[in-house]
């Protein structure tokens, strides 16, 4: 049988901190029985929380760390006060360190980003890390990214995150070839900013391995899941993922006050309690928790900080396919080829413009 | 009396033409019995249209057009071929004639918004034109703009934003001095891009008149109606209005499906019909519909390609409304102030600057 999966978990993060976290990993184990635990936090706290949970305890170690994040610490002001002695820091350090595989936190995105930068720094020929997390869509679930772990990209960037994104999306689609997009304006060639346009271009000439490039990608292309990725600069891709979910509670709250506006609707909503359960779970917002730091020397979870245990093991098991099924190799095989090709290209070119004999 | 509202229409425009162009002209004069129409297009086929309304025919001249612009024509190629002879530039060039108060299409939106800059040319002091439209949300409806007009913006642009859509506010949600906020990825000030962290710091300190700025939104603030103004630059703003409408599809979907799937969650669905058609009425995209070309000098409306008659008669009667209640004298107050500022804060710096004697 295969080692287990180790993974670091950053027990302070989080709105409700271990009282999630723990109940989140022993959850997250019975499922993923060959889970291995390192426990970063207050270890009194931590010991508390375990006593609950003794299969959990089991496969758990403890290791003390005596800061805390706050959750909306400046992620400067979390680096200055948190590095080497936070809960968040160590359990990024153990994966740098080879003691784990993955770190999980559901802690300030910011700080988390940060740390994770500095700590495990990018895979060679990626420039900056990328945010990605699944999406619910009409016909299952696709991959979006960035979602702000920065704003901004040039052609490159996008296409590094095409790259990362194809990756991730292989592990949790279990497709070998997904399809890929280009969030824009319009599916016309002729629109959009510069970079994505750029970008389109060097996806459709690079003919990368395990990555179907599709064109451009509308906003209300990703709700129907026109492709398995979607790809979009960090600012564009945060205003689009926090809109969607906006969009959703509004039309849920509104569907809420209706059907409770006279007996007949309530009676209706009783009678059509399965239909609304259908929804809720494919709504919730649990299922799809887990946000993915791509383009790291590790493999790094974000958990909404707002979860329950039930969310937050969902964290833990996104963190436990993409190191069993090896995200990591998977980036650096198709980026190698990228870069090759990038490397050929600038040969010939070089080749081309030596004055002639 | 006041004279009646004069309205150019671009009778060709939209996926179905005259067939509803004329239909909600009709309609939107029932509503508006002040308004009088200039009708662009096919001369034989309007008259044919017409003739079923003969209230509206009493209302209108029928000019005819040579020319009418693609739904997919490039804007390049549509300028080319539909300059002076498309009902769509002759129903802009009427307005700019003052001939008409308004234009109104259905049209290609970039052949539009391309046609409107060349022929109406922006209001002094604003550099480039936007386009918004109104936003259904919790508290009722909000203004988000740039939709994309145009991709990119700087600080600048942003301020020029704020100014026009609180401009449209105050006409269409009649609120004296809105609340307008900045799309961003976060709501504290050191997150975002610079463009966006240094037009937050321009309008805290301007202080404009008829408009209440209140720092940063997030994707999530827009459906909630936290502000009554929404501003970003062009390429975030329509892809979260068009991922809004992809969620609100997709949510009105399942709970379709949900609804079929058993006798019994059909009797429910029947008993909370009410429901329902309470929540299609509130999520009817043909209640807003009407996007407005602002920064131009004169009023141009877009409504969605694929509206019916009743959607193109709103958006008529924005036209109308904008008209009505002095778009622009409204923009050009605000832009006023603002510039006058703009000139005392270069003079004092200019001031400063000089060498002390």
């Amino acid at each position: 049988m295969a080692r287990g999966v180790r993974i670091a978990l950053d027990a302070m993060g989080g709105d409700f901190g271990p009282a999630i976290t723990i109940a989140g990993a022993a959850r997250a184990l019975e499922r993923r029985p060959d889970c291995e635990f390192l426990l970063f936090g207050d270890e009194a706290l931590l010991q508390k929380e375990l006593a609950a949970f003794p299969e959990l305890a089991k496969r758990s170690q403890v290791r003390h760390a005596a800061v805390s994040i706050r959750m909306d610490e400046k992620p400067s002001v979390a680096l200055r006060q948190g590095r080497r002695v936070s809960s968040m820091w160590m359990a990024i350090e153990a994966v740098k360190k080879g003691e784990a595989d993955a770190a999980v936190s559901a802690g300030n995105t910011g700080a988390l980003m940060a740390m994770a930068k500095i700590c495990l720094h990018t895979i060679p020929g990626i420039e900056r890390p990328a945010l990605a997390a699944l999406w619910p869509t009409l016909r299952g679930q696709s991959i979006v990214l960035d979602l702000g772990a920065s704003v901004g990209a040039d052609a490159k960037h996008l296409v590094d995150l095409a790259i990362m994104g194809s990756a991730m999306a292989r592990i949790i689609l279990h497709v070998e070839c997904p399809t890929v997009g280009l969030l824009n304006v319009g599916t016309e060639e002729i629109k959009g900013v510069e970079e994505v346009k750029e970008a389109s271009k060097l996806l459709r000439e690079a003919q990368l391995p395990n990555l179907d490039y599709q064109g451009f990608v509308e906003g209300d292309g990703i709700g129907k899941g026109v492709v398995d990725v979607v790809v979009t600069e960090g600012f564009a891709g945060n205003i689009a993922l926090k809109t969607a979910e906006g969009t959703a509670t509004q039309v849920k709250t509104l569907l809420r006050d209706a059907m409770n506006r006279s007996l007949l609707t309530k009676l209706g909503a009783l009678l059509a309690r399965s239909a609304f359960e259908e929804m809720r779970v494919k709504l919730d917002t649990r299922n799809v928790n887990g946000g993915v730091f791509l383009g790291l020397n590790g493999v790094v979870i974000k958990s909404h900080g707002g979860m329950d245990a039930k969310g937050f093991a969902r964290a833990v098991e996104i963190g436990y396919e993409m190191v069993r099924e090896e995200l990591l190799a998977k980036i650096r095989h198709t980026a190698s080829v990228a870069h090759e090709q990038d490397a050929a290209a600038a040969t010939a070119s070089a080749i081309a413009a030596r004055p002639q004999e």
